[in-house]
């Protein structure tokens, strides 16, 4: 009879215990909020309250400004580290001042350090560096923002990039905070709300890491996706626009600058994209604090952390990293003669413009093939991956460079009736010049 | 004590069984054999005896001949496929006759018909396509049998590649029989007999798969490997020697014709290659009949059974397809745009070379660069992956021989005074022209 009560007893405790368990709310991600944030907050401290991990792998990028082989968070000069591109920024702010970017938390100060600002310099510049800019455009609309001059819309923002640049205050979900990103997908049909999680962790980081230009007077920031986001189709839309960023001086070239086409150049079929990688998975890979996993926003290169960046997928990191290596290496070499044969075509269309009876139908076609072999040669060398984001596209655009820019030289010298003009800088014979070590 | 008696019977029989399986010798591979082969027998039906599964598979080389996308073993035609090809190999064999190869056992039956053979041609033209040679290379030495007449030769060639190319009769093991293979890993301190098995499933495609020439009156096989495998090499090899194939009609350049190096091609830090991929793990995937698992002797392009080729490493097949589609498409491309460029240099040599004041030293210069641009250009053209093999290996070439065509070209019109030798043939503004599918 005990035993009977006994086991009645320990049955009804355990079926207590399971009708507790089922009843319990299900499992969230761990997220027990501390704080109320406010929507579209600026100040990223007071995310931090109830995000400190992410909070505190975010501020590392103020400091953890380390350099890779070709690229970093360091600020290093692209102007120092190669003189070829004083030349090829000629006439433009670039070629005064062309640092890499340092890490998210250093943009503002970073923007506001940099020659290329004067006090022509819109608002527009601003969209890019700051945690203000939801609030504000939320507030003003991007067209004043945009037309505001960068001087005067500095006294409102006083937070670099932050947490409202990609997360809605409460829910936390990615969202798309720049209204140029969320106008250009509209233009080709795409509307970012339906996007998947996982679609998100990369659609974000074009909220800023995309080719862009300021449309019109009102400096409009616009990204040229209308036609698509491959290299031609970006050339294709500026030429139907006859937008230029600046006149290449002595040629009279209207030049067009890449900004730093990330999002444009991974999406174009690269490997690890069609795998179904994000931008997140590689530059802010889970990591975990005792028991919390979360995905680090200490942003920076995989190749700072190869274990937890490329191990998350690959269980042999060494031969990644070798990879990586060989690939960066042959396309920086590809990149360094492209870089020679532009300024061979240079150095011709500038002596082209001087002779009286030269063709001017011949001398247009050799500017046209100089803007057209620069645009594509910056939009890999602008692009911060040393083509690793996508190396057969890197280096197929750069043979397409390397041809057009040897055909504007060409073009020049027909222009000019002059032979002269087809003198080569640097190859000699039979291998590629050594390369100087970045 | 009748039920002990049981118990003690069992266990006994029981122990007799497991010291039986002890004792039974370790297993090997399978391989029970038959018969006896004798050494290097050509007669590859003989091996077949012992080996059914390897055997039926390689019988079928003779006929699944199927095409992929940009090659497979139809034995198309390269000259129809792609007429630039009829200009580029113009006053050469390959230039009236170039037919892609078909499968293994096809072999000695095309190299029979091909037109590029006659009255001249050296016994060294069956190096790659019978199983009699380890056996004639035994008994005459590589220099006799290279110096015998094809025509002659061929009265002692009755087999098509076997068993025997790659095989040790006996132990089955995989041996270099090519003596040009086995010379030219020892001019570069390489010893085959010390590689791994796994080594010797890529290095036994060497005995045929790669760059060679025929060395000196004597016609020698030799590969041109002393420099290293990587193209610049190869082509230093071949300079240093003053070494071609043959002269382009109308622009007297000193020409050189690659062969098929896929060994050199693949091994030169490609992806796969570093990744411990051999050349067997994808040509010839390990299939099964029955209980019997062995490595398919139909030796064919993976993409024609990517499930079993691709699926041994890559779990997501439409994937992997996909990839090499896009990255074959890109190659293509560049590939045509190259051969633009290399007609046009040619056709501004050929100018050049009738002007009566042209400039000797760089009308020389002109030719160097063409030789130089079409022997990257067809090291790429004529190995047999469309550049799947390494495909940043293929791009970095055909960048870098686009820019010397076009050097090639420039230095034409220069040596002529004739910018109008300048022309470009191909590119017509702002996109690539579109591509015939082939």
């Amino acid at each position: 009879m005990i035993l009977v009560g006994i086991i009645v007893v320990l049955a009804a405790g355990l079926i207590g215990v399971l009708i507790y368990l089922k009843n319990q709310p299900p499992q969230t991600r761990g997220f027990q909020p501390l704080v109320e944030i406010a929507a579209q907050e600026p100040d990223s401290s007071k995310w931090g309250i109830n995000f400190p991990n992410e909070w505190a792998t975010f501020q590392k990028t103020a400091t953890n400004n380390t350099d890779t082989t070709y690229s970093g968070s360091s600020g290093f000069s692209h102007l120092l580290r190669d003189p070829r591109q004083v030349i090829l920024f000629a006439g433009y702010g670039f070629g005064r001042d062309y640092n890499d970017e340092r890490g998210h938390m250093n943009a503002l100060t970073d923007v506001r350090a940099t020659k290329r600002v004067n006090e022509k310099t819109p608002g527009t510049c601003y969209s890019c560096k700051s945690a203000n800019n939801p609030a504000l455009w939320n507030e003003m609309g991007m067209a004043k923002y945009d037309k505001t001059p960068f001087v005067e819309l500095g006294a409102r923002i006083d937070q670099p990039i932050g947490c409202a640049n990609c997360h809605e205050a409460g829910t936390m979900r990615l969202i798309v905070t720049n209204l140029a990103l969320e106008e250009a997908l509209d233009a080709r049909g795409m509307d970012w709300t339906t996007f998947s999680r996982q679609e998100m962790r990369t659609v974000v980081c074009a909220n800023c890491h995309v080719e862009y230009y300021f449309a019109g007077e009102s400096k409009y920031l616009t990204f040229p996706w209308a036609d698509g986001t491959r290299i031609e189709d970006v050339i294709a839309y500026y030429d139907a626009l006859a937008f230029s960023d600046w006149k290449y001086p002595g040629t009279d070239t209207p030049m067009l600058k890449a900004q730093h086409p990330e999002y444009e150049f991974y999406t174009a079929a690269s490997t690890h994209y069609n795998a179904g990688v994000s931008c997140a998975d590689c530059h802010m890979p889970y990591v975990r604090d005792g028991a919390m996993k979360f995905s680090s926003h200490d942003v920076k290169s995989p190749l700072l952390e190869p274990e937890l960046a490329c191990g998350q997928c690959h269980t042999d990191v060494d031969y990644v990293i070798g990879r990586v290596k060989t690939i960066q290496d042959e396309i920086y070499k590809t990149k360094l003669a492209t870089e020679d044969a532009i300024i061979d075509a240079i150095t011709a269309i500038q002596a082209a413009v001087k002779v009286s009876d030269v063709g001017p139908v011949l001398l247009e076609e050799a500017r046209t093939l100089h803007r057209h072999a620069q645009m594509r040669w910056d939009f890999i060398s602008a692009e911060n991956s040393m083509g690793f984001h996508n190396p057969e596209e890197a280096l197929r655009i750069l043979a397409d460079a390397i041809n057009l820019a040897r055909q504007a030289q060409m073009k020049a010298a027909q222009s000019a009736h002059a032979p002269s003009l087809l003198n080569i800088g640097v190859y000699d014979g039979m291998h590629p010049k050594p390369v100087p070590a970045p």
